[in-house]
């Protein structure tokens, strides 16, 4: 299989790159490594079937260029940080929806017919169901970045539709493990490398949220890539758990060994588009016959472990 | 009030202008004329209430200026071409997503904290559930027309939790009547014009749909921004019934006086991304106390005997 896998220089990108490359396919990789890592490709990197490509997705030209004589796209490239999109409101609307319509335009004129795409539980905002199936009633956005990415799965489908390509679309929950390189385990285990007597935190940390370790993250995309055969396949892609972020913080500070004073902002919700309660139905996946192999607490050790021993990762954003 | 109306030289956006001065309000019309016609100005435009601000949305700085010192903006520009949708994959990005964030940039700029939005009922795409509510499952889209606007729903509703916006988002059906420029009843009476024995009619006729009458569609509008006040205020506009593609040809032809030999080009769906039964439950804004004047077919007939008279509009475009 050729694939060109966007972001491939990131966190789920790179572990993407990974397996397909030991499942035999040939790969180009596209990122602007604006947030992506060479490092994170090292393993990858000397095999032949690896082309590295340092472009934008929002050159449409260098793009197209890429991507000749594909297969299949994975997309994966975006703009992930949901907490501070108020912050730059047009952030997500370029890096995500106009990205996307790219890859898609691209994909038409090189007529790939093929897509993955890394959606989120975000695009269910506050849902009245939990946990929340890929059905769930139509939700009202409550974030910029959900709302970019329900705009990325609403130009993936048309285009399937009026185009007869084929998508599989994963509503992640958070993923974890190895390259995992932002998000609250990244943020605490920096607090506490600085301090490990205090740690800030957003929220009053009841928030519940689901998580999935990236390996299986990355299994449950192949499984669903053999085994659905819709025009649009989508998948919430989870655990069938939940934690709490006091759980979370206790997994963290004891893998640590730290025993900080923990200081809660308060309020629901950590931001302004945070989501109280995420944890999605995947009864669908699971339907494939795929499980995750780790538990949530398994992932952020996990992640712990990786982090403590790649502290460069601290310092490279 | 102080109004601003994008696409206020359209079909629904000029009507809303006359009912917004015929109520007090001042107004800022805001059209790039692509498809807007000065005619339908004439009777609002000698009054002082009412400035015409030939710019383009894609133009942000020309629309900050235009926003100065508004209360509300009414954003009804759009590409609402659905059945090309595929002949210009960007177009609907562009003149729809990419539109509308303008929109609510400009907002943030001017502080300006109301909008109203003109959705469609195209983006439920092929919904399982008929009559449709507001709270369907979780669509997948059909057409890059109804994608884009569920791309501006969401960056609506994102802005309103962000930045204490508040939104009145309205999925119309199809709307008729004075000004209708644009679908079928229009498609229709030009091929009658200039032959009155034969109509050219894309699918075999069955596809079922729902209107609803320009002077309905206004009166439920301002209904809703009186006794509506969530932070995000959806809802459904429509009648209470739906026709057959054929029903609304009978109607036409009958007002009309011909009897045209029909050709089907066939098929359930007329075009790429058709949906061949558009039909929305519109309990919520009854509950409100509105209710259509009009039956849809009342409505048709209104709109044949508009473009008759009015035949300089099949030159227009």
């Amino acid at each position: 299989m050729k694939c060109l896998v966007t972001g491939g220089a990131g966190f789920i990108g790179s572990t993407m790159i990974d397996a397909l490359i030991a499942g035999g396919s040939t790969v180009t990789c596209f990122d602007n490594f604006s947030s992506g890592q060479e490092r994170f490709l090292q393993d990858s990197g000397r095999r032949p079937q690896l082309r590295i490509v340092r472009g934008d997705l929002l050159s449409a030209e260098s793009l197209r260029e890429a991507m000749r004589d594909c297969d299949i796209v994975f997309h994966f490239a975006a703009n992930a940080d949901v907490r501070h999109g108020a912050e730059h409101p047009g952030k997500d609307l370029e890096q995500n929806t106009i990205a996307t319509f790219n890859v898609l335009d691209a994909m038409l004129k090189n007529n790939v017919r093929k897509i993955v795409f890394s959606s989120t539980g975000s695009i269910y905002g506050e849902s009245p169901v939990i946990p929340t199936p890929e059905d769930a009633p139509f939700p009202v956005q409550t974030s910029l970045y959900g709302a970019s990415k329900l705009a990325c799965e609403g130009l993936i489908s048309a285009f399937c539709e009026a185009f007869g390509m084929t998508a599989w679309i994963f509503r992640f929950v958070s993923i974890l493990g190895e390259r995992y390189s932002h998000g609250h385990v990244f943020d605490f285990c920096r607090q506490l490398f600085a301090d490990p007597g205090s740690l800030s935190v957003l929220g009053d940390g009841t928030q519940r949220k689901s998580y999935l370790y990236v390996g299986d993250c990355i299994s449950a995309i192949l499984c669903a890539l053999q085994a659905a055969t819709e025009k649009v396949n989508i998948f919430n892609l989870g655990t069938d758990e939940f934690v709490s972020l006091k759980d979370s913080i206790a997994t963290i500070t004891g893998e640590l060994g730290m025993n900080p004073r923990v200081e809660y902002g308060g309020g629901a919700r950590g931001w302004i588009g945070d989501n109280p309660f995420i944890y999605l139905a995947c009864a669908r996946i699971r339907a494939l016959g795929w499980a995750p192999a780790l538990s949530i607490r398994q992932g952020i050790v996990r992640t712990v472990r990786y982090i403590r021993e790649n502290r460069w990762l601290l310092d490279a954003r």
